[in-house]
């Protein structure tokens, strides 16, 4: 690999101690950095490098996966590292900068490779993109790359014109827009999974497929970015990036030969043949929730608006159920359910494929304990792919009972999410970011949704912390006939599942 | 459940002590027998009622899988059990049997229900059953049924000729052909799994399977039975009826409602759509093998010719190997590879479904770790299903990895085969029961093999004990591109499930 400079907007803030150090260090670990990398660490106080040097090890400490154990090792790693006083919307301090890069790269007698990674607010986007062009720190004799995290854009007009003022500086090819969902280790297989199992393959379409689920659950509330998520709601925040990625991760159908290429297309594709709701349709599609006072694994918490710094009569969402359809020959006719929520009963992510009985008589006898197919991906916490059969009770032949076949991988040693996503932008992989006509038809997607709510044309359902959200999104499945799985306890399946790995782990295999 | 008298022939025999006497007692304790229930022995040598009962009991404590535990329950269960003289030939002894139970029947006054269980010799059924006949010991008012064992016939003539023997006395309806393989707990499951399962319904034919394989090994060698095993050879033994009996329970294709006639009429439905082989093609399609000497688990074990009471010139068959085809709709052009054989490398029963990769474009750079997706049923000696699936690997995300998916249950609470048999044949439910039609139809496929071995127009291949068979075996899949699974020691995966479990039993499945 050829060197690269790692230039860090922001590096004295949360995601770069919590995240961003730590995966650079594990890609260090891993060898996947190459022998000359240099990190610029940029903000606004002032910092000594050894200081500078002294908190990303902290970071390290703290959030790495992996022990930092080698203290060799850590050393060789620390040395990348130095801080720079950077104003964002001061021109001198990028051409500041850029004598010191230009100085490095000259002792390391290479090709310039800058790597611009913006952990900042949005609205500083702009102002670092056009001094990054105009200081002439984006002329690099390699490349030039620029990395960016969510929100892009708060709808579909600021998301265009943030895009506009970057592409000032940067070409769609150099922008990586971070969405981390995409690097979690599950997501980035279910393409894989479904292209290269021709026992998927065969499954992946509307013949076989009733409706599929996409949840993401978490169990806490605001916490502290009131200001922001009060602007934003569950709609922004969650639902227009992360579940309608994870809806077009699930929804390709890519030539076994995928290439990033092919990837970004297909995703495209999906957007595209999305049934596009007119703002009048969204009160019978989309259910808009805000959580009230309930209880957390028994003990009490408050309702949105009592939560501090949130407005009394704030009408924000913090939860959104959906039902979308994709118009195309393989989709026509599945609907999709996507919903996500704050101050919900468990923390999941995780989709669920039910599938079609095919037959009219479909057990007749049996019918009782017979329960659809189900295939099952758990993204988080736990990852866990299960499929869900009906199989014979040896022991009441008459009876249909439920067998659950499972895989489950230990998350110790997987790659962070941010891991997975820095490497690929420092390998110029972009089959895992976010691309800029994906997110432009996602928020044409949501943009009735978002006016909707504006005008009030959609009721905000209150419901109780704790819970699976308000009724109504149970009501937009059962009037399909189905309903959200693993809402009950019942569908849970914890015990009768470590009794079979319990029995199973005493027997060997094959003898 | 009405009452029923049991009257079985052979009943100081092994069969009996090792299968028959601890299924009745499992099914008693599992409250699977009417209220009244006796049961006849009967034998040639002399034996009194309590010495009868003190047998019985002594196998129960050698061979039930429940502990003899519930000393009130044995003294109830025992209760039910007298012993007779009989000799088969004489007629004499049928009547006076039909007094005592006459006698019987008459004390709990109700409709005598009578089963006749033939644990003898194959040669004594048809003067079994023209005196029962003859007797009136075949004249309850109730029902009457007959079960007997294999061997049905040792060709399609003496086959049919043992059959019209048994119909003097018994209709079709009234005779229980046990095949024990019908009885194993995944066999009973495999008409369920795929009838009411969709995701297995939908990948059931030729369009995504590309090869069936049904192995059967044993490693054990002719053991005690030389007299019979040198005039049967596994094409008799285990081809002709367990292994074409397990490619019937495949390869139905049921409506969901399923009856035990239609089961029944589905499997012959399979049979007559075999393709039929002529004598001279079965060279092409069939491997004729017999164990040399060789090693089992590092022992040397003797040849075949060697073992006692073999002749030395013996050109009996110890193993076969054959490719089948059914041509109808769903099935034509997927070839069925059957083998079974002794003195093998492992002891194994398991049908092994190999998926078709559908694209020409396979995978690209990733080739090279791509497996064809597996669905596999182990059928002994462990119960298992596993799917084998190609996922992303984690930690180099140019590859694939193979991974496994899997359902394991334990064996210690199931019922055996002859308990859920014997049941069955109590309750008049024959699903599970080799029917005249398919004995017939299976015969006749095989009786073509019968005459090229006579005739020697099929090689002789001597394996050595240990191994996997002739290399002709392997060769009959190579012709058409595939290969036997689990043949060689890298495809099993001992290791990796247990990996896997040993992770998940730490990890909460939902939180």
């Amino acid at each position: 690999m050829e060197a690269i400079t790692f230039v860090l907007f922001g590096a004295t803030g949360d995601l770069a101690k919590r995240k961003i150090y730590p995966a650079l260090y594990n890609l260090f670990i891993d060898q996947k950095l190459p022998e000359s990398f240099s990190v610029f660490g940029l903000g606004r106080r002032e910092l000594s490098d050894p200081d500078f040097q002294a908190n990303v090890e902290k970071s390290l400490r703290m959030f790495s996966r992996r022990k930092v154990i080698d203290q060799e090792n850590l050393q060789k790693f620390m040395g990348a590292f130095r801080y720079r006083v950077l104003d964002v919307g001061h021109k001198e301090d990028y051409k500041t900068l850029l004598q010191e890069i230009e100085q490095q790269e000259q002792e390391i007698q290479t090709k310039s490779n800058r790597m611009f990674y913006l952990s900042v607010g949005p609205q500083f986007f702009g102002t670092i993109a056009a001094n990054i062009q105009e200081s002439g720190l984006g002329r690099a004799s390699g490349w030039k790359r620029l990395v960016i995290e969510k929100p892009f854009g708060h709808d579909l007009a600021s998301a265009r014109e943030l895009n506009e003022s970057l592409s000032i500086a940067f070409t769609e090819e150099e922008i990586f827009r971070i969405d981390h969902y995409l690097g979690k280790p599950m997501v980035q297989k279910l393409e894989v999974l479904q292209n290269n199992n021709p026992v998927f393959k065969a499954l992946w379409d509307n013949r076989y497929i009733a409706n599929i689920q996409i949840t993401s659950n978490e169990t806490v509330g605001v916490e502290e970015r009131a200001g922001y998520y009060d602007q934003a709601g569950a709609v922004r925040d969650m639902f227009q990036n992360h579940m309608l990625q994870l809806l077009m991760m699930l929804t390709t159908h890519s030539p076994n030969n995928t290439t990033n290429d092919d990837v970004r297309k297909k995703k495209k594709i999906v957007m595209n043949s999305l049934e596009q709701l007119h703002k009048e349709d969204v009160k019978s599609h989309v259910v808009r929730g805000q959580y009230g006072a309930g209880a957390i694994d028994g003990n009490p918490v408050v309702g949105y608006t009592s939560e501090p710094n949130i407005p009394e009569d704030s009408s924000n969402d913090t939860f959104i159920a959906a039902k979308l359809k994709i118009d195309d020959y393989f989709w026509r006719g599945v609907p999709f359910y996507i919903r996500t929520g704050k101050r919900m009963k468990e923390k999941s992510t995780r989709i669920v494929i039910e599938f079609k009985e095919p037959l009219k008589k479909s057990g007749g006898t049996n019918e009782e304990n017979k329960k659809p197919n189900l295939l099952v991906f758990e993204i988080s916490p736990d990852e866990r792919i299960s499929l869900h059969l009906n199989t014979r009770d040896p022991l009441n032949k008459e009876k249909i009972k439920p067998m659950y076949i499972d895989f489950h991988e230990s998350q110790a040693n997987l790659p962070e999410a941010y891991e997975n996503l820095i490497g690929d932008a420092l390998h110029g992989d972009s089959t895992f970011f976010a691309h800029w006509e994906e997110v432009e038809l996602s928020w044409q997607w949501v943009q009735p949704i978002l006016e909707a709510y504006n005008e009030n044309l959609v009721p905000l359902h209150i419901y109780a912390a704790g819970t699976n959200g308000p009724s109504a999104s149970d009501e937009l499945l059962e009037q399909d006939g189905y309903h959200w799985w693993f809402d009950q306890e019942e569908e849970h399946r914890t015990e009768i599942i470590e009794e079979d790995l319990s029995l199973a782990t005493k027997s060997p295999v094959l003898q």
